[in-house]
């Protein structure tokens, strides 16, 4: 069976204006890899509504899953979850639930509960919340997107807590093995071997290093024998 | 007038398994910032036709520019040329023009140039080359896809001979004021110093610190007497 598949959504002018390099990709694709759940595309828009909106519903329609990262803060550029409501037509104003979290967080901690920090309880009628162990305000998932800070530390602990809920499929194994030679002489025995193996994803990473040429080639599937086999032929074909 | 708007793809499975961690992102996304050329939208896409196709056709049509990094070494996992000739029905084949500039640079190098390496003069009737100072292949420009390697030195070349030919905008100018304050704290007077400065664009983005709340404001704009004029009243809302 297909493993399940997911898109990634940024939010964030930071990112596209280069203030920032991007954190929450990586660390996504590397957990999703892991449970077996299949990063198909990743999107990147500014704190724009009517992008947000547009690429939440393709992505959506598009994909069993969808993360988005970014913009559920308490500032005026934090639009995420109104734009998310918007997207699936949905009502959302401070829920009770959320509420009575951050009631609770900021009176343990002396601060006050005002205006802008109940904004981050703004959540959809038919969203179900997502844990914040760092800070307390949640995420939440409507349908199949799930909706997560953008602050790496809130984002990873988000993340920890939706993928256990979420149904895997083959973890992605891989193999690599580093060839000191340009990718051009390699090309034609590795599109054979890429022929032979059509169950298996086979590429190919060129790197220049102290000047000479160099390429990583990858060879990434669910069933570890078949990859064993390949690696064998792969060894085979270019004897160090 | 309104600064010319761009798009990036990013394409390859690499950056998806979370093998890769992107880095050509972050640079296009700072020169582009500084020549006032505005990043809307990055998709990062993986080795699949269909969804190379699509993303170039919605990109090409939605904005001024696009930026492609990534799949057009010798390798059969680089697929980027003939998906771009497919979605502008474009022909393509091994174009004179750049078997020269490849046949030139292995002749003085001492390697064949063989069918793998001809699949990197491989380009589309209607391109224009990009000159590629660093490993010769060039890349190319398709109407308003611009398409560029996937190694970051390569890349970078590629942007550098690519952007001077490209009209600019205002650029876009931008001040920081860290604050060691809570989001929660700030966001109501910051919301209203954004309504005043509705032709500046107001982020805020938080940090943790040491257990500690804080956030940095970051002002951006072309006008640098504007952004002077709001960040002397954000001083004046928040003294330290």
């Amino acid at each position: 069976m297909a493993n399940p598949t997911a898109a990634m959504l940024v939010i964030g002018d930071e990112i596209l204006s280069g203030r920032t390099r991007d954190a929450n990709m990586y660390f996504l694709a590397g957990a999703l890899t892991k449970q077996g759940i299949d990063l198909k595309e990743v999107r990147v828009v500014s704190d724009d509504a009517p992008a947000i909106v547009a690429a939440v519903r393709a992505l959506s329609a598009g994909f069993d899953h969808v993360f988005t990262s970014g913009g559920i803060g308490p500032t005026h550029d934090d639009i995420t979850a109104d734009c998310i409501a918007a997207a699936f037509n949905d009502h959302i104003d401070v829920r009770d639930d959320a509420r009575a979290l951050l009631a609770d967080h900021y009176a343990s901690t002396g601060r006050e509960l005002n205006d802008a920090r109940l904004r981050m309880a703004r959540i959809p009628d038919s969203a179900t919340l997502i844990d914040n162990p760092v800070s307390i305000a949640p995420g939440f998932t409507v349908q199949n997107v799930h909706v997560m800070a953008g602050v790496p530390n809130v984002f990873q602990a988000m993340v920890a807590t939706v993928l256990p809920t979420l149904a895997g499929g083959a973890p992605l194994l891989s193999q690599t093995l580093r060839l000191q030679r340009g990718e051009g002489d390699i090309a034609g025995p590795l599109a054979e071997l890429a022929t032979e193996f059509s169950d298996l994803s086979i590429g190919s990473y060129p790197f220049q290093q102290d000047g000479a040429y160099g390429a990583n080639i990858v060879i990434r599937g669910q069933d570890g024998a078949r990859i064993d086999a390949a690696m064998i032929r792969l060894r085979g074909l270019f004897p160090e």
